[in-house]
């Protein structure tokens, strides 16, 4: 098999790069180890940022989102018996859209397969050869046979875990990297969400996110100890301790409770790979960099990426101009270690830390209450979480 | 004796009290355990805050601030090999003045003297009793002999290591506390500064400050280990660290070297008592609350600390009304906090922490080219070190 750009993985940042590239007359295949139930199916986030909305508008595969997702121009924040909003629109001139990553990945498979894209399902990319070259290749596995996609350039959009980032020789690579000692216990529920933006709570007990993934469909968080098994959670005991940790009883909102559907934790981690290129490998999205989850960068890193990519992919296709690809890994970087601190920024703020003190919590609390009174301090946040024009 | 306000210490803010009671016509005494001229000779902070500047000013005691004090509108920050300065008038429409805090202490000094009031040098607080009743006392020694000071308030403005504080019963006293694993080498030298603003660098080697205390005398820190003596650093090895720090191979300007006149190590500590208040004794400035010197808070809580009492006291003696005596712990205790946030987070932004790795430094980095490239990080910089009008 030959093509121009091989893709490993089937995420949203390899399929939105997959699109782009064939809007640009450009081919490429999609190599993805699971199978398409599960790739639509997996749970992950829901922000979306301005700049993100726009890139899939102008991609043309917005059409669902803008009928089915929520947009929000605001956020609120409750702390010390105390509620206030940020008001997005007033304080940056942009909002935010609501739609799952799954849905995303719905649609855009729907537009690949639609538009005779080459998306492989189980198929498992098992090495990456010769990146040095201009000529590399990825071996992979499918429906029990093996092959080789022959190609001018991979991209690997395969995650953490993928193969993509395991190949970088390591005389080259550099890795960063910061764990905590908190995940999130995160629940679907069917059930109305119990107000229409999301709740960042910040309390003695811990961390707690009101969030939702449709108007059916609510998404809550509890910080939880790193090595919490979610069975120990029944369903009465997290709804109890959302309505502690959103102090219910100082609110003139009701915590709507329903059915469970889903109920997992998600590990903290902060992890960033340089450079995001060698030869003609290139990383995308959580290949090369984790955030831990407070302020919802992920899935947005992993678009810009992708963005970035798509745009050097087409300089170099078209007048051979390989500037932007050779400047990719330095110009993905800025915002990767710019969402890296508002991520980690915003998990410090939030969070109760196991090892903080006292003073640590009236620290927290202060720069909440300047958050609250302050429009310069209001702006840092609400600028960084609907996501910065550029970095 | 007896008198209204019995204030222990001499330092800025015991003599600016003193001083505003005066005005409104309130008797007080001021019990200091040095002599005059150890007070007036005493090294300690440099920049004062707009709103401390205006306080000075309608106190009458701004002349020679005025005349001799340097008007700052910005500060410099270096990281990275990058220079970036931050105009705080243009952020902020407010500037900050450098005038010694051993100027204030002379000044007012000469004014409380000159308004024939009562300063008593060499008068050692050693017991502060009744502070329940509405006669509390001071013991003091004064010139080889015990004396007692009878009032009706005790204001203690003594530090860190005072009775005040130490009055405070346990049982109502609260503290938190953090301290750093490192310090700051400050230097004096005869040498006129080498540019016209604080330079604040950023260096893997640690954090370093270029400041001064007039147009002949420059004042100049490195981050140290805590425990550092001061006699192992000589002048040369003091000069070419800064100069490495102040990474000058990449600027436009030259580190101006001249004879050191003094040196000493200034440990890093945060530290709060709640309340501020119990009975008749209140605390104010170093007493109730130390801040890291980043930032340069310490001076300027002081002096808000005492505004706060004298205007609390006024109401007291004019028409009777408590009501803000009683709220001066929890008044002054917001200010206290948002400036050991800020303290806090200039520290952490600027200083190598020894057990931080180069995770951290990224997110050093990447924070301070956000301050450096958006206008609402650079004025939530620039508006608290400026001083908040209100917090």
């Amino acid at each position: 098999m030959r093509t121009s750009v091989a893709i490993i993985g089937a995420g949203p940042a390899g399929l939105l790069l997959s699109h782009l590239l064939h809007q640009q007359g450009i081919d490429s295949v999609v190599l993805e180890r699971r199978d398409r139930a599960y790739c639509e199916q997996r749970q992950r986030a829901g922000m979306i940022e301005h700049g993100v909305v726009e890139l899939l508008r102008n991609a043309g595969v917005s059409d669902r989102m803008d009928r089915e997702g929520l947009p929000h121009d605001g956020i609120e924040l409750r702390f010390d018996g105390r509620s206030h909003r940020l008001d997005f629109r007033e304080l940056t001139g942009r909002g935010v859209m609501i739609y799952a990553q799954t849905e995303i990945v719905k649609d855009l498979i729907g537009r690949r397969l639609a538009d005779a894209g080459q998306v492989l399902f189980e198929a498992q990319a098992t090495a990456i050869e010769d990146i040095e070259t201009d000529h590399p290749r990825v071996r992979f596995t499918h429906e029990g046979t093996e092959d080789v996609l022959e190609c001018d350039v991979v991209a690997a959009c395969d995650g953490f875990h993928g193969i993509g980032r395991a190949t970088l020789p390591s005389a080259v690579a550099r890795t960063f990297e910061k764990s905590y000692p908190f995940g999130w216990l995160g629940i679907l529920a069917n059930v109305a969400p119990s107000c229409e933006e999301l709740i960042y709570a910040h309390h003695t007990n811990g961390f707690a996110l009101h969030s939702m993934r449709s108007d059916e469909v609510s998404r809550l968080y509890l910080q939880v100890p790193a090595d919490t098994d979610p069975a120990d959670w029944s369903e009465k005991q997290i709804w109890d301790e959302l309505a502690t940790r959103f102090e219910l009883h100082n609110s003139d909102w009701t915590l709507q409770r329903g059915p469970i559907t889903d109920k997992a934790v998600t590990p903290m981690r902060s992890f960033v790979t340089e450079p995001m290129r060698h030869g003609q490998l290139f990383l995308a999205g959580d290949a090369a960099h984790i955030v831990p989850p407070t302020g919802a960068k992920g899935l947005n890193l992993a678009l810009r990426d992708v963005s970035l990519l798509a745009e050097a992919l087409t300089a170099r296709y078209g007048s051979g101009d390989t500037t932007l690809l050779d400047e990719y890994s330095d110009t993905a970087l800025r915002r990767v270690w710019r969402a890296e601190h508002f991520s980690y920024w915003m998990t410090s703020l939030l969070h109760a830390h196991p090892e903080s003190d006292e003073f640590d919590r009236r620290l927290q609390l202060s720069h909440l209450n300047h958050i609250a009174d302050r429009p310069a301090a209001a702006t840092h946040l609400a600028e960084n979480y609907t996501g910065l024009p550029r970095v």
